[in-house]
């Protein structure tokens, strides 16, 4: 019993882990039970070069991006006999290296050609719509940059007392004269469980003060997203993005089949939260025997938002729930209406984000009514 | 007698093959022929990464670029005691890792950086000079994004029957809520033969229509093309791009000696064709020694296009004779003109190409026959 | 006794020389010397792919980075039980890789994020600010584009008899239809010698005549900058770049402690030089117990530019001392200054530059002396 670290990354020291690298609980001495951890890169297409770690904690299976800012590339939920998708199936194919994301295009939207993961975060300076100065010139690219920056240094630990895997990952965002921001990312998972637990410290290593933003862009398409599918939140207040998603107020929390050309609709939620500032959001299929919940705390993510984007399965038939220290607006407006973070010289912030996927109905509903505790009253919609 | 196929590259498996990869004859235990199939990728310079696929049929030997949308880099023909190098000497020291061509460059003009193969494809969502919006910013760079987009498939295929070797590559150029495509191509020579088949299927993998555009920029330079060198072509029409390149009418179809300073003239032809709208083309040096052909059809590539750039050899002597759905112009004027190809969601279209090189005056004359026998008139010439 | 060389990098045989290699005294039977050159390649974050060859003379050990345009990257000198950092700690973690420096990006400014060198060129192009079209479209971005372009072919060299090391590199800035440009740089020192030789050839490759720029950004932080540092310059002229930089003229040649938001203080110097046009710049820490120096000749280099970027530690405190074709202000500015340097077709031009650390009081001494003897009475401030 004890805690094992192995590293996979380490700039510094010029190292990267061979690329069969696996790691299982045989090696921990931990023979009763059936956990690995892999490491391989990509070969091929966009895929050259990017590093991919999976984990597979004996019942959820998950790859970590460290290439791609420590994203979560997809999961798997297997059990007896079975095994389930989670995420979602992108028309892009992924995972693409940061070599082939053109985030400076003019028109800031370069992001999109990376765009694959179950969990990309967006940030750390900017998240959201491009940002553009008076002469049309871009200021932020769409979501930022944090996506697209390689890690510099993973490590993986096995406790076997505690019975958790973790992966750590340092990314930085700096340039010179500008923004100079470190993530420590720690992905965590306990043996035999369906959840993933992430926490990232932002550090602010300048000696100037900064103001950040991030948003957690948590994407799921089949199986989970089907024609009749609801997200469940404890919403305070509902705002659609714009005219196109007011039309749709009356099902904003419904999903619809797959249809060729639908138009992405977003809505601007405030949610409930206990006094901890700790809230939950809860995806479900139609039959409500398979789900996803994500679990934050109001205090570090203030806005959630919803990305409804049902189109044809070809064009990424997906739904997006997305806790944000803002919302997905350009970042000039967002820090008009004050959702950026201040970080003093030297200063930090955490997050921390759970995802649970509930494979039982039973599951499915304890979640709702964890999410239904925390709602008082219907939402009021704008 | 039969076939075999390899697989030089899949993202997939994350397989690439090893860099000293090579099938010959023998391997195939076709012990009475001479043909071979090498992969390699490049190391160093702005070749770091890039992978070389090159055949040899034992008479023509050519390499073929999946890193860089499955191009043809360079050929050389080779008959007893000779060695003829078919293309062309770019100042732009190849090939180019996609990651060094900064397409998304304001100027649009970043493609120009990687620009030194024999042929390479302009497209797939555009191709042509930049375009841009009424505030000039890039709409789309010239020739678009095929050539730097890397495959992720590669095969290749000795047919012992047919006597036939082909490498099959899959690319794609993808954007998400933008247009997705995919090209299949196959790449075809007969053993002992001085030919090269293209046929590229693009197919559009959204369920959303889409517009597309292809040319093929086939690029001549030493020793075939010299100071009195010809363009034979069924030409119907000849209309010169701009004032300088009317000014130069007179001898469109002809080539002059290298010219420190030279600015390209290019003039845009519609061809005659058969009843099935094959056509050819032609180029030949001065004696009529030696020459090289395109075979395509007017139904799938309507448009052709003559570039001349008689420059010095320093900055790239070299002609290049361009098959398209459309002219080089900007894409929003060429839509205008109704010169892009419309594809339903999940529709396809396909676009084949044949690239002869002549070795005799016999096999010159021979071509410029059938040229001949193509063009009803003189061209009319606006 | 005799002269032996290695090439670590040849893109024409698709070679790169084994991550491990090392050379030293001992290969070349020189057993009581002790001196050795070491090559290997980054691994992880920015880092990945960038080729980092070590040259350790005995005396002083320095970083060539062969894939970011032969800059170099950091120095140490080691007598005995001491070792002396020379150069400076960037916020940017580095050395970076080309791939990750977006210098299409509108702002002109994607340079900044793979700044962290002791010497990067900046070059061959343009240097200097981004310059910008009516339009505000990027036309120059800053400080152009060689540091962020991979060298082709390097070998190193030892010459026993002359007691000599030196790594040759070769590097090309090349565009279709623009400047054609390459540079051949030899980075010598000579064994037990503090000193580094740079000697960069750059050869308009085109036919066609090309006006190029260059700018030797040395830069310095600590422990040879510090509060009191000074420095030594036979500076004929001074003028301050800017108010900001004119408000400080007083103590122009002086350096402060560390400052939280300090705002960059540029000086552009014209320099007194002997009749060959050579001259020297000293920088010394505030004892006088430490120095560095640059000797250059003002007919290949005439303008000298003083940056003083007494920032926090985090953020960079950091001097540099920029001999150049020009200074560092737009290219079309510069031009209409005169301030390029005009290469006829297949012409070239060779910049020479010798940095030499004094580790000793006196050997700072000497060199104050050296800089005061060229100097004629004290600077003419503007």
């Amino acid at each position: 019993m004890g805690q094992r670290t192995w590293t996979l990354l380490n700039e510094e020291d010029h190292l990267r882990c061979e690329d069969d690298f696996e790691i299982t609980a045989r090696d921990v001495e931990d023979p009763g039970a059936d956990y690995r951890i892999m490491s391989r890169v990509g070969r091929g297409g966009l895929s050259e070069g990017v590093q991919i770690v999976a984990i597979d904690n004996g019942a959820l299976r998950f790859d970590v991006l460290p290439t791609r800012g420590m994203g979560l590339w997809k999961a798997w939920y297997h059990g007896d006999s079975v095994e389930e998708h989670i995420g979602w199936t992108s028309p892009v194919r992924g995972p693409v290296h940061p070599g082939f994301v053109p985030l400076a295009e003019s028109t800031g939207l370069g992001w999109l050609d990376g765009f694959d993961e179950l969990l990309v975060r967006c940030g750390l300076e900017s998240n959201g719509a491009p940002d553009f100065d008076d002469q049309g010139r871009l200021l932020f690219p769409l979501h930022g940059r944090i996506a697209n920056r390689p890690a510099h240094r993973v490590d993986v630990l096995i406790d076997t007392g505690e019975r958790e895997i973790a992966v750590l990952g340092v990314v930085e965002e700096t340039r010179f004269h500008f923004a100079k921001l470190r993530m420590e990312s720690v992905i965590r998972t306990r043996i035999g469980s369906t959840t993933i637990d992430v926490r990232d410290e932002v550090i602010n290593l300048s000696a100037q003060p900064v103001q950040i933003q991030m948003l957690y862009h948590v994407n799921f398409g089949r199986p989970l997203l089907d024609a009749g599918a609801r997200v469940v939140t404890p919403a305070d207040r509902v705002v659609p993005r714009d005219a196109h998603a007011a039309a749709a107020i009356d099902t904003w929390d419904g999903y619809a089949a797959a249809e060729a050309g639908f138009k992405e609709q977003v809505y601007f939620l405030k949610l409930h939260a206990n006094t901890d500032g700790q809230t939950q959001v809860l995806l479900k299929n139609r039959t409500g025997s398979r789900g996803a919940g994500l679990r934050f705390n109001t205090r570090q993510l203030p806005c959630f938002s919803l990305w409804k984007n049902t189109a044809a399965d070809e064009d990424g038939y997906v739904t997006g729930l997305e806790p944000g220290t803002n919302f997905p607006n350009p970042r000039s407006f967002e820090r008009q209406q004050g959702r950026v973070v201040s970080l003093p010289g030297g200063g930090s912030t955490s997050f921390e984000l759970s995802l649970e996927y509930h494979p039982t109905p039973e599951a499915v509903e304890r979640a709702a009514q964890e999410v239904g505790a925390l709602a008082a009253g219907p939402p009021r919609v704008f």
